[in-house]
């Protein structure tokens, strides 16, 4: 049977509204995809009281209980005094903990106040799971049939440790092995691609696939239950062929992280080099690209032209072609490609330019407007693009998709 | 006495993690602008049994109690029905709302499937809060003592009608005000502030003073209840200066939202230029100053040199420096911001380089090791950052968070 689960954040600043409770929408979509199914969220302030009677309705109904925050160092931290008088257990210094904590504080070069000492109290006999964004450990332990895990509140905190501990622990809590793999898709919404499969979808049990619309792209999940990850996959292969027929023209990739990780993956491979030239996006493309480890290998570097001087001065972009045809036109991006690949000697250049909003230009063009431009060995070519009067951060991260995806089309 | 509120939101996406419970963080700050206290945050799934088992426990804790979601026209939408149950009311049909929605169905040239006729229906004696933005209405009632508020689930939706229906309804309850102030601080972690604080902090009733850790960084909230907005600017005015008195070194701003809006003000204020050079953040600087429109006016653009040869073709960093001192040093960020300062005419340069892991480089230099150098008309200053063996992600915020720091306390 399945596991039924709880999640508990604990935090006045949830309930001042001063942010929203992004671990419990983390967490659940994990636990989802482990098989176990969240029944419950609840939110309480850093109040002992209201805690403990949540704790203690929580154990009546499910038999995992996740908590989110107050395990830092501060008097209002008061997570894990409440757990273990709920479930009676010790809360103890755990002395490896202390050492790790010193040496954190060392080596930054800070002196370690002794409230932090706090955050090396756990539970006694429980299973320690390491904060490696930040100072609060977390843990897990079983108390009368009731699983019990602690992480700490601040969503990379928490989405670090869930992956690196408490998916683990949770995971060999059952002896089903569910097992996924999920197809990337950029250009078409998530509506459109659930129509073109929808009578696949509905009568599939064992794999199921799901659509996801994941900030501004979509997702296909083909999940399978079974008694091995070996009998998964058999399940697995051919479900994803069958998706992969109707919709793999719009799939960038296969259980992988993003377009951007794609592409260098696609450079690396061929030894060829990228750089960027951005206006509207103003370094988010490089951004996301140095997100990456190892970037390196294949991006050379970029300019951001924020302002005509700079595409004219530096990206040797002509003043004709400013004048003529405005910063946000095609010849402006196809001059900004070429020119960004000449100064850095690059195998292929991309180039963005145009208007992310909230204002148009005073040549009327529309907010969503935007140019995309690669440049490579064998010329250039220019996408047009009219996003829309959305978001200025959607028409950014849009126009990056779409650079990404135009140099992972030419490459694969 | 302060009324205290729960919030219910009703619906399995949440519990699945599709979307996060916004509806939750945006009504809780309008609650606690009206003086009203939320003590629970609780969600379930479309699934009557556990919404009456949150109602019947809501019911005996708070007086006031808002729901979010379910009141749509398809099966899951048991919201009302499971309310009228829980309070002995009858859910019956509003004629107005039938017209409404009778005549909004024409407008849009779409036929009005009958299962949409649910949504006219609400509890007998009600207030009716209209749905300016989609076709659910919500409503409010009170019963022994206990006020019933339904909004829809959509944020746009539930956001618009709080603020034309249900706000009032609320505001009429109480006499009270709440007004805050918030001191955003960079360069001292939540602990050391704490600690600075804490015998202030522990004897402050009214106002009060709360310390948050935000990503990567600290803020300080000051809180006041009183009679008005001009009572509670009064208690929170002398608190606030006292707040200052401790910590002001390392506040950059108060009711800010980041540091680089601070340094993009600043710069307009007095009619500065910026640009930037970046090699270990990669564009962060930029992205991050390019996502505040109107940017333009002070930020002219930057240069990625993620490599030694962008460094030096571009940057004009002498290849002796990057041979003798390495990519990673205090010359070579010197060199960088003077570089791209002199290629874009800018009045300040900021220049960042250093290892964001998770390798180090083959001088032996540590991931974590930043240099950040700001350049101006009175010349370079350099700093030296040992952010330690943390994440990427993290070293890289940092290291733009400390070049922004450098430029705010020098424009300040």
């Amino acid at each position: 049977m399945a596991h039924r689960a709880e999640l508990i954040a604990v935090g006045t600043e949830l309930l001042l509204g001063n942010i929203a409770n992004l671990d419990a929408q983390i967490l659940s979509e994990k636990l989802a995809e482990l098989g176990i199914d969240v029944l419950y969220h609840t939110v309480v302030g850093d109040n002992p009281a209201r805690l403990r009677q949540a704790l203690e309705l929580a154990r009546t109904r499910v038999d995992v209980i996740l908590t989110t925050g107050g395990l830092g160092p501060t008097y209002d931290d008061l997570t894990k005094q409440t757990i273990c008088e709920v479930f009676g257990r010790k809360n103890v210094l755990h002395p490896e903990l202390e050492s790790w904590l010193r040496a954190l504080f060392a080596d930054r070069g800070r002196p370690m106040t002794e409230n932090n000492l706090q955050q090396a109290y756990l539970p006694e006999n429980c299973t320690v799971f390491h904060n490696q964004n930040g100072t609060a450990p977390g843990c897990a332990f079983c108390e009368d049939g009731v699983h019990v895990l602690m992480l700490p509140g601040p969503p990379h905190e928490c989405e670090l440790m869930f992956r690196t501990g408490a998916e683990a622990y949770l995971r060999a809590l059952s002896h089903e092995v569910i097992a996924s793999h999920t197809l990337r898709i950029y250009g078409k919404g998530e509506s459109e691609i659930e129509a073109l499969l929808h009578d696949r979808i509905v009568n599939m049990t064992n794999p199921t696939v799901a659509p996801y619309a994941k900030s501004d792209e979509c997702m296909l999940r083909v999940t399978a239950k079974a008694s091995s990850p070996e009998a998964a996959e058999q399940l697995l292969a051919p479900a994803v062929a069958e998706v992969m027929g109707v919709v793999g023209e719009w799939v960038y990739g296969v259980d992988v992280d993003n377009l951007e990780t794609v592409c260098l993956d696609l450079l690396k491979s061929r030894s060829l080099t990228l750089s960027t030239a951005e206006s509207c996006t103003g370094g988010l493309i490089a951004k996301r690209l140095t997100d990456i480890s190892g970037a390196s290998a294949a991006f050379l570097g970029g300019v951001v032209s924020y302002t005509n001087g700079v595409k004219n001065h530096v990206l040797n972009v002509s003043q004709s072609i400013l004048d003529e045809y405005g910063a946000v036109s095609e010849p402006t991006a196809r001059a900004m490609a070429e020119g960004v690949r000449a100064l850095t000697g690059s195998d292929y250049a991309l180039a963005v330019t145009g208007l992310a909003g909230p204002d148009g230009d005073d040549r009327g063009n529309p907010v969503g407007l935007v140019f995309v431009a690669l440049a490579g060995p064998d010329g250039t070519a220019v996408r047009e693009c009219r996003f829309g009067k959305r978001t200025r951060e959607h028409i950014r991260q849009q126009t990056a998709n779409t650079a990404f995806d135009m140099l992972r089309r030419k490459l694969q």
